[in-house]
C-alpha cells in the first residue's frame, strides 16, 4: 500500500497526450487552448473615442475658447474624418475614430448645443481626455491569451476580436466508464430486494462533464471471461478506461487479475486513504486504466483526487492548491489520509469548511449537501483542530 | 440615475417564470431541479455487507469460538441466503445482502482460510461491525434532493439510484443577444482601419453557457427603423433580449427611444457604477430586456452583476454572497460603485483579490487574466484599503 502523496506523484508522472484539434471558437468554452493568441492589430486599433460628445483641439480651449462651431459628425463605423478648421469641433460617438486635428473629447453632459454651436460648460479639462489611445491596451503582435489556458467568456470575446474563427485546442480523450457488480440493475428497472440500481457510472459521467469530457458507459457482469473479452476490446478502442468496483478482496473482484492478464502494467494498487483505499491504477502504451472501488463515495473521491489533476496536467493546465479553514474538530483514528465531505462557504474573505455528517463510503445521499472534500493528512494524531487550514477539493 | 443597490432590488423584484420541463436525468447536469427527489426505498435497501470477508453470528465469537466452518458464499446481487447452522460462517462480498442468522462481518485481512474453515485472527471484534444497516443513511420517503437545487454529479448518482430516469427541471428561456454599432464587422472579416470585429455578443453567449442557457445572436445596423422592426419581432419571439450598445448619449443610440416606442416598460436607465453606467433595463409582459452599454468590460460586468442573479432567482436558485480580501490599496475618486477586475487566489484558507491593471471599460484583453470582479462600494472615501473585505463576483 502506498500513500496518497506517492500515488499522486506516480499518476502525475504518467500523463497522456491526446493531441490537438481545431474547432470553431464559439464551441470552445472550457476547452484548453493549444496555441498562443496574438493581437492581429493594436488594441484599440485606432485612437478611439471613449465618450459620446465633442472632439476639439485642446490648444483652443487652453487659449480660452469655449464656443466651438460643429463642423461635422464622426460616427462609429465611419472612416476617419478630418476637421478642416482647428478652432471648430466635431461631434463624436463612442467607438468612433477620433477625427484628424482633434486631440481631446468632452462628453455631452458637459456641453450645451444650440443649432451648430457647442459651448463647453467646464473651466478645466485634461488634454487628451476621453480618448482610448491606439495600442494603449496591447500592441500588435502581443500574446493576448497564452496557450494551455482554459477558455473563459473573456477569452471568447478576445478570440472574436482578433478574428480567430477557429482555434487549436487539446483533443478530447475517448473515455469508457464501466461498472461491475451483479447486484446492479438499470435505472429504469425496479430492483429486487437484494439489488440496487447502477449509479456510480452516471456520477462519473457527470464529473467528466464538468471537465467538458464526453464519455460512454457499459456494465459488465461479474464473470471473468466476459470481463476479459470486453476489456481487451476497450483497451484497443479507448484512451481512458474508468472502472467502478471489482478491485477489492472479494471472491468476484477479478479486475486486477484480468488487467494483469491483458498486459496492463500496474502502477499501483491500494492507497492509504479513506474512502477509496482499493484504488487500482495501470496503463498500456495507449490507454490509462483508473479502477476505482465500487462504493459510491470512494469512486467519487478518487475521480476528484486522481483523475481530475491527472487530466488537467495531461492537457497542460496548471492549477494551484485551494485551502479552507475547518470549522469543527474532527477525530479520525486510522493512519490514513481522510477525505471528508464538507460544505464550503465564504465568510469575511475566508473559505470555511464545515463537515457534512455521512455514513461512510456507501452513503451517496450525504454527498448531495456537500460541495467539496477537505483533505486531512495521514498522521499519527487523531484530532484535526477547528480553525486549522487544510487542502480542499471543490466539487 | 439610481444606485447599484436600487438597480439590484428592482431587478430581483421582477423575476420571470420560464415554466418546467421533463428531461432525461443524464442530460440534467447544472440544470435547476423542480421536484423533490424522494427515497423510493431505504438507503441502503437491505443490511448491506460493507467489507469482503466472512459473516458470523457474534454470540459464538463472544463465547470464544475462532474457527468457523464455511457454509456458503453470499455474492453481491444474489438473493439473501440463510446460514442454517449459527456456529458456521458465510463468505460475504461487499454490496451483498447480509445472510440470515449472521450479524457481524470480519474482513478477509483478519481471517485465515483453509479448505472450508475460516479462522479469525483477532481477539476482539465489535458486534455488528462492517454492516451498512438498512435505512441507516436515509429511510424510504425521505427527501434526498430538495427542489430548486442546481444538479451536481452527486445528485446525478442519487437520481440514478432512485430510478428517476427523467426529472422535472426549470425550462430554459429563449434568449436573443443583439449587438448594435456600425463599426462592427464579423469575426471572419478583415476590418477596415475604422472598424472592429464583433465580440461582445460572443462573450455574452459564453457567459450564458456558464449558466447552461443556450442563446442566439444577431446584429442590427444603427438605423432606427430597422432596429424597431427587428426588435418588435424579437419581443414576440423571445423571453429575454440582451443588447450590447446604443444606450448611451450618442446621436445613434436609438435603443431607449425605440424600446419606449415599442411599449417596453422602462424599469431604469443609468446606474451609478463604473463600468456599465448607461445600463437600461425594461420589460413587457412576456419579455425582459437587458440593454447593456457597448464597451466590452461594461457589457461583461453588467451581465454578471445583474443578469446572473436575476436569472438564478427566476429559476429558484439561492446563492450566498462571496467575499475576498483586497491585497492592494485602491484609489477611486468618482462617487460610483466600482467593479474592479481581480485575480482571485486561495492562501491559508483566505480568498485574496489582487487587482488586474486594466485600461478602462474598452480594455477587453485585460479581462483574460482576471477570474473575478471585486465590488468596491459607492462612498465618499477615495481609498479602499489593503486587507479590507469586499463582495466579489467570480467569473
Amino acid at each position: 500500500m502506498i500513500t496518497v502523496q506517492e500515488a499522486k506523484q506516480i499518476i502525475l508522472s504518467n500523463t497522456q497526450d491526446f493531441g490537438i484539434e481545431e474547432i470553431p471558437f464559439l464551441e470552445s468554452d472550457g476547452r484548453i487552448l493549444k496555441e498562443d493568441i496574438i493581437a492581429d492589430r493594436d488594441f484599440p486599433p485606432f485612437n478611439r473615442v471613449a465618450m459620446d460628445g465633442i472632439a476639439i483641439n485642446y490648444r483652443f480651449f487652453q487659449y480660452g475658447v469655449r464656443d466651438f462651431k460643429i463642423e461635422g459628425v464622426q460616427a462609429a463605423g465611419s472612416p476617419q474624418e478630418t476637421m478642416e478648421n482647428a478652432a471648430h469641433c466635431y461631434e463624436v460617438m463612442t467607438g468612433a475614430v477620433l477625427p484628424n486635428n482633434c486631440d481631446t473629447v468632452i462628453r455631452y453632459e458637459d456641453v450645451s448645443i444650440e443649432t451648430l454651436m457647442a459651448t463647453v460648460n467646464l473651466s478645466e479639462i485634461k488634454e487628451g481626455q476621453n480618448i482610448h489611445i491606439k495600442g494603449s491596451d496591447k500592441t500588435e503582435g502581443t500574446v493576448l491569451i497564452p496557450k494551455n489556458k482554459q477558455i473563459s467568456p473573456a477569452d471568447i470575446g478576445v478570440l472574436a476580436t482578433v478574428g480567430k474563427a477557429t482555434i487549436k485546442v487539446a483533443k478530447l480523450p475517448k473515455v469508457m466508464i464501466v461498472s461491475t457488480g451483479d447486484e446492479l440493475v438499470n435505472v429504469t428497472e425496479t430492483p429486487e430486494a437484494h439489488q440496487i440500481r447502477r449509479s456510480n457510472v452516471y456520477s462519473l459521467v457527470s464529473l467528466l462533464n464538468e471537465l467538458n469530457i464526453p464519455s460512454e458507459t457499459a456494465h459488465i457482469t461479474d464473470n471473468k471471461e466476459v470481463l476479459k473479452d470486453k476489456i481487451a476490446r476497450y483497451l484497443q478502442e479507448y484512451d481512458i478506461l474508468l472502472f467502478s468496483g471489482a478491485v477489492s478482496k472479494g471472491k468476484f473482484d477479478y479486475l486486477p487479475e484480468v488487467l494483469d492478464e491483458l498486459d496492463v502494467k500496474k502502477l499501483f494498487h491500494r492507497v492509504s486513504q479513506r474512502p477509496g483505499k482499493p484504488f487500482w491504477m495501470g496503463q498500456t502504451d495507449t490507454c490509462k486504466v483508473f479502477a476505482f472501488p465500487g462504493n459510491p463515495v470512494s469512486t467519487f473521491v478518487n475521480c476528484l483526487v486522481y483523475f481530475y489533476p491527472w487530466y488537467k496536467k495531461s492537457v497542460g493546465l496548471t492549477e494551484s492548491t485551494q485551502t479552507a479553514i475547518l470549522t469543527e474538530d474532527v477525530i479520525f483514528k486510522p493512519n490514513l489520509t481522510y477525505y471528508l465531505q464538507v460544505k464550503l462557504h465564504s465568510e469575511k474573505g475566508q473559505l470555511l469548511a464545515t463537515p457534512i455528517k455521512g455514513n461512510g463510503s456507501g452513503d451517496l445521499a450525504s454527498l448531495v449537501e456537500a460541495n467539496g472534500f477537505i483533505e486531512l493528512p495521514q498522521t499519527k494524531e487523531v484530532n484535526f483542530i477547528k480553525g486549522n487550514v487544510y487542502s480542499i477539493i471543490k466539487i
